[in-house]
């Protein structure tokens, strides 16, 4: 490893890369175990250094990124990608104003839960501590680097960020203001390493080497989860697809269920928590289906219907069975009108991707049931899907959602990104 | 899979493995679907239904068993093997009386924790709900198969038990207890699943159908559950080695100390939880190590020291490194002497499997690094290591102790077989 005991991140060429990503996992291990006995204060202290050597740096950074732009442009890069890509004062601000929230965040590390005495005589509690080392991997969008590194940081993990190669040059300027946030405030600087190579092998070692990075987030489409997911030999906390459904129920408030059923698929319609298919209980269907149409309409949502949609709204599309399995993240609606809400649970349990799962309704034995029954990450009562969401939900931050059972579920923020120990708190107690 | 729809589960030749593997899964997962809608008395009542049938059954259980034990007896089982295949009336009061002690235990599913309203006007919650399908593979004790059915169906969820082959008879006759229970209480078939076959292809099935099973927990010696999480495409619940550690710091009251480093190495010598190295301060060395020899001496257990331990106790064997990360199961202890807190905290970071440390000390700052620093399941100030244990710390019941980091840590209860989902509650709100 002495081979590359003096790489610069900066380096292009890392020369092997096993053995080059088997050095950051070695740094990152050895920073991790600093990092779980660092306080608040120097934790907090890294990440406004953070932020305030971006501030110094803006001109290097949006110049790194300017040639990010151009070769992306000469490579074909289509504009939404150019779009990700692209950093301007205003997503620098907001980079260097995510540094100032995520410092001002109460601290996970080091909070006992539950610390109760047993009949033996000890007290006993669970204590919040970092996973430890974490591999992110991610796409286009270099703020992620930044994103993605204070949440760590803050968390006591470290971690080893692999952007995508076509925004090389920015993670490079933004890993460079990073190293001197971490140096300024006396951490180590394995507790936040950038892969400076962008050969894809790099991801392969990285999501294997389970003596060295104790889990594994990746960001990006579904292909690139899966592939993860598949091959990786560590833990991966996933986030897959959103196909989310809102059920409006004969005993919805009327209002509550227009205003709902729109928000969910109009707010935005590029994000894993908007609504992609519409059940509607069969005694609102005359009544509500011209409203919602109008609607939806007026917004430039084409719409898919069933049958007995169809036979209020004659001039839909069929919907067909892979519109109900469909994540459209596009003006499109799939709708489907049911039999009362075990009917839309059926549907929801054969279709939903698990993510989001919303009911109208005024009647509290429904709304109850749906609560405890839907099993998806987020469940909904008389609320729009949209709100599934970090921020919305007062994590403070969000490193990405969870599809998974196990460990988290749901948006995902600091507190994810640690476990609970035991603690136990005795006078000399031996057991009998 | 029609072909096994009428499989019973007392077949020994189940035909094609993965078929009858499929179709078990098919089911679990349907009887899971089911399980969540399962309230809190139907789950007591199988339970107690369960104990009741397996009171009645005494006879043709242990005639079971017999049939087990002669086999074994035959194939050249060891004694202690055969030990904990056996069944007596004893052990089988322990395991009627352990299924009205899940029935008493609390019901995690449907507990929301921190229901806090949002300015948005929503209020977001956090539900306890089941796992899912939980696959359990584990070695001969066939009353593990009664003990994992009732922390299962009490947590929710639907599981298939693959018990070892030399407990095959037992686990059938057992298998017939819990399918009686759960038809008396109205409870699907699927939701306890024992599998009928001993053909090692099941176990490759159950650990690669993602599909139908949502995580696995083996029970049994290092190399089967490393063998598993190499091979499995499910996550797993891992409980590998316990090399743990007692540090007697020079702070230590000498009466606390000598009582906890004996009590945590003799209490029991082939549990994960006993120590295997004890660290003795070195200031502590001369007073204490020969009172600690002479306890040792009086119960047997052979002691294997560093240079600086053999200065003091001159006739022990020269401890190597082997003996420093080798977990005994035996009357053998490692002792080493260090130069304080942080040559302890050195030695366990480098050598502890990071199941159970534990400090002894009177020093307050101490005992505060100690407990946040040691990066272990369990961490321990005054206390022996003993007392990691789920029933110890009040869980009521342990279906194991996880070594992993993510998801559960230490000794898995009810709530380590739960994971939790969001909840929303709104009142027709939509997201700006």
């Amino acid at each position: 490893m002495t081979a590359h005991a003096t790489h610069s991140n900066h380096a292009e060429g890392v020369g092997d890369v096993d053995a080059y990503m088997q050095h950051l996992g070695q740094q990152a291990r050895e920073a991790a175990t600093r990092m779980r006995r660092v306080d608040t204060a120097a934790k907090n202290a890294a990440l406004l250094a953070m932020a305030e050597r971006l501030g110094e740096a803006r001109a290097e950074v949006l110049a790194a990124n300017a040639r990010d732009l151009a070769r992306g442009r000469d490579s074909g890069l289509d504009d939404a990608l150019l779009d990700r890509l692209a950093l301007d004062e205003a997503r620098l601000d907001a980079m260097i104003e995510g540094l100032g929230q995520v410092a001002a965040l109460p601290d996970p590390v080091g909070e006992i839960d539950g610390l109760r005495s047993r009949p033996s005589g000890i007290q006993v509690g669970q204590m919040r501590v970092p996973l430890g080392v974490i591999g992110i991997i991610y796409e286009s969008r270099p703020n992620v680097t930044m994103e993605a590194a204070s949440l760590c940081l803050k968390s006591g993990n470290a971690c080893i960020l692999r952007g995508g190669s076509e925004a090389r040059e920015s993670n490079a300027a933004i890993a460079a203001c990073i190293r001197a946030g971490l140096e300024q405030a006396g951490l180590p600087e394995g507790a936040v390493q950038v892969v400076a190579t962008t050969d894809r092998a790099a991801v392969g070692k990285l999501i294997s080497m389970p003596e060295f990075v104790d889990v594994i987030i990746p960001r990006g489409g579904k292909s690139l989860i899966e592939r993860i997911s598949r091959e990786a030999s560590v833990p991966v906390i996933k986030h897959l697809d959103g196909v989310c459904h809102v059920y409006l129920d004969a005993t919805a408030d009327p209002e509550k269920a227009l205003a709902i059923a729109v928000n969910a698929k109009t707010q935005r319609y590029g994000t894993c928590n908007t609504m992609e298919t519409l059940l509607v209980d069969a005694p609102l269907a005359e009544s509500l289906l011209p409203r919602l149409a109008a609607a939806y309409d007026a917004l430039g949502v084409e719409l898919r219907g069933c049958e007995r949609t169809r036979a209020v709204l004659d001039t839909l599309v069929v919907a067909t069975e892979d519109d109900w399995a469909a994540e459209y993240l596009a003006p499109v609606l799939a709708i489907r009108v049911v039999d009362g809400i075990d009917a839309a649970m059926a549907h929801i349990e054969r279709y939903s991707s698990r993510h989001t799962d919303a009911i109208v309704t005024e009647n509290y034995t429904l709304a109850r049931r749906f609560l405890a029954e839907v099993d998806s990450s987020s469940v909904m009562v008389n609320a729009s899907t949209r709100f599934a969401d970090g921020f919305e939900y007062g994590l403070g931050a969000e490193i990405g959602i969870s599809t998974d059972r196990l460990h988290v579920r749901g948006p995902v923020g600091l507190e994810g990104l640690t476990t609970r120990k035991y603690v136990v708190l005795g006078d000399g107690q031996v057991r009998r």
